[in-house]
């Protein structure tokens, strides 16, 4: 079942460790067929090291195993969530790489001041709120994708035009249009976040005309892009 | 005698290289044979290149060496402070990680405020007091042991939910159920360590809500625990 | 055409991996053949991994294609600025590696104090001002060509002694007397942007007397310079 | 003539890179031979790929060259006044470490405030004063040489204990009784100005007490010396 789709999900995982943006198993990918509702996820705790597309966990949109021996990710309901809300995106990565992870432990956004940001995210990179007691004691990893959710939607952000989000005190999520664009989000997002971090130490004040931000991103993912061979 | 603890420790010590935090013979593995009463260390001052099993040394809790033709690493008296007091663990780290390291320099304790921290330790990793001089000029690596154990005892910690500490002017100790377990505790020391640095410069006010770290503790290691395979 | 120049080009991009500059297709290398007066320049949005000589660009002083069947860099009309207006460099290399774009956006001239940065940069390397509305929506790439340009002459500098300059929320770009000389600056001004950061952050009100500067700048670059074997 | 040093000197010098201490011809390291007073030191400018003992430059004290085919390390007369002055060594290095160059650059004193420091130096790695106009213009590198005595002699410091300097706005010395023992101290002080910049950032109060400095410093190179094999 849905083999391919197992493949490239199992591909993308092992990318996080080629990265350097997960060590041990501190990262799952995730990709979703659109077509059967169906979405192959990382089991969890599972080393890297090894692992293999049959280890692959189907899932269906309420989280029911469809096929696999082991337990899919404990974020798993996160990933979900995200599919229903967000029905432009196929493949979603968590990761806690080094830097992401300070700002959102930071608790900030991650401001964008530079184009290699808007290149990719067309706006500031948005850390969620904190959860409360209840969403932590209850179903925590599904209300973490509300928090997201809620944060694109009364911010009035658009999830394909911002491929990322600042989990607070937790640590980055990253989505695209599959398994493969979700970890080029990844990777992009840890580099900013590095780059940015040391940026703020260099000046605090530092800003970026929202003329040059709307420039580089339409260069690459607007009606006239021209950036590349297509 | 004890053949494979002191493979599993000289594993142990040459993981400490491959995980990047130690250089030269800046650090040291140790784990206990519970029914013995026996620790089996690293040897004082050898290089990790072509380290062996049988170059670990075997001493009893009162520090007397028991097998081995080297001298055991300088710090077993600390190492073994350590098993007295604290029944519950099986190996023994020490490591000059460079984040770690930092923040004992710094004398500062090591806040908890995101999940991956919340993973591993349970609240904010202590740093020790000042060692007074007399301390320091007795039987030093003894004393480094009974600071670290009053710190636990004097802030009513418990070790096996914080299986690390940072020595002030001096760099982290960490334990666990055995000599990997331990080894897997100073990579995670270190991690939380350099993003928690970035963090604190990002935004030194930053906080986490309590019943966050719980549910991540307890997530992983708690009764209901549901964290990977198991 | 122009073989053996595609060839220096092609290897002084894939050089840009093997430093650690670029991920992705974050960067670019052109060399100049001032006889023909034509340009070899990296493919747009071309992966490094198996990039060869027969897919670099051939345009002229104008941006028309000359020889290739790949669209030239998007950045094309910023070297191609450089180039009409900096007669004796014969390449140049734009790259995002993290310390200097982190300087590039927080807005800031990459001061000189050191005798790394002297070595290669007679003074304070300059960071361009805001680019107005209508140079972004105008002929963008082109415009940053005539800001950098325009830095220079505004401030009198000489683009020999500071063969670098960082864009203002973008990046570096770098040049020198071909592409592989231009490559070995870009590894400088990073490195020495890594340093300084960390050296402001330690004292921010360091500074460096000019005779220092001088004499190493004129140890390598000067009428007498007696460093190396020539 | 000199066959063993100069293949010592030869390897000390590629260590540096395998240590990632240096790039391109960013550093260099002699020995000298007490009994012929001549001194071993890497070729100016020469590439350490590919470097073989046969490069390596013989001079004497007052720097002529005694044997070889290429010009001695600009640097040469810096080491030359460490040799006349500092008796009891035996080795120099010289590199552009990052992080011990950006104290050097912040024109700081390294401040011991950690056992890492305290194992190898035995007190605060002094940073050298401002070079005069006339210094600079004058016989700059051995000036170089005597501004690193200066500063020994009036702040009264061992250059055994405290086997290293900076170099205001330039970067660090380091020696030992070889030239491994001075590639050993290079790589500490590396080391040790990373995590000390951290302390720093993270908490600009801190402080070591005296007693824990010499305890450690002791301990390894003190009379009753006690860690290692010896």
């Amino acid at each position: 079942m849905l083999e391919n789709l197992k493949a490239e999900v199992c591909q993308a995982n092992l990318d996080l460790v080629t990265y350097g943006l997960v060590i041990f198993t501190w990262g799952n990918v995730s990709a979703i067929d659109r077509q059967s509702g169906l979405v192959v996820i990382k089991p969890s705790g599972v080393a890297y090291d090894g692992m293999n597309p049959s280890q692959m966990v189907v899932v269906d949109l309420d989280g029911n195993v469809v096929e696999g021996n082991l337990r899919p990710s404990s974020d798993t309901p996160t990933h979900l969530e995200l599919y229903k809300s967000f029905p432009e995106i196929g493949g979603i990565v968590h990761t806690h790489s080094t830097f992401a992870t300070a700002w959102a432990q930071a608790g900030l956004d991650l401001p964008i001041v530079g184009t290699t940001h808007a290149d990719y995210f067309a706006n500031t990179i948005p850390c969620t709120r904190d959860m409360t007691e209840a969403e932590v004691k209850g179903a925590y990893e599904k209300e973490t994708g509300s928090v997201i959710i809620d944060t694109f939607q009364s911010r009035g952000l658009n999830p394909v035009h911002i491929p990322g989000v600042l989990v607070k005190n937790h640590a980055p999520f990253t989505w695209g249009k599959d398994a493969h664009d979700a970890v080029h989000n990844s990777v992009v997002i840890e580099q900013v976040a590095k780059m940015t971090c040391m940026s703020k130490m260099l000046n605090p004040a530092m800003t970026m005309n929202p003329h040059l931000v709307t420039k580089h991103f339409e260069r690459k993912h607007g009606q006239n892009a021209y950036y590349g061979q297509k």
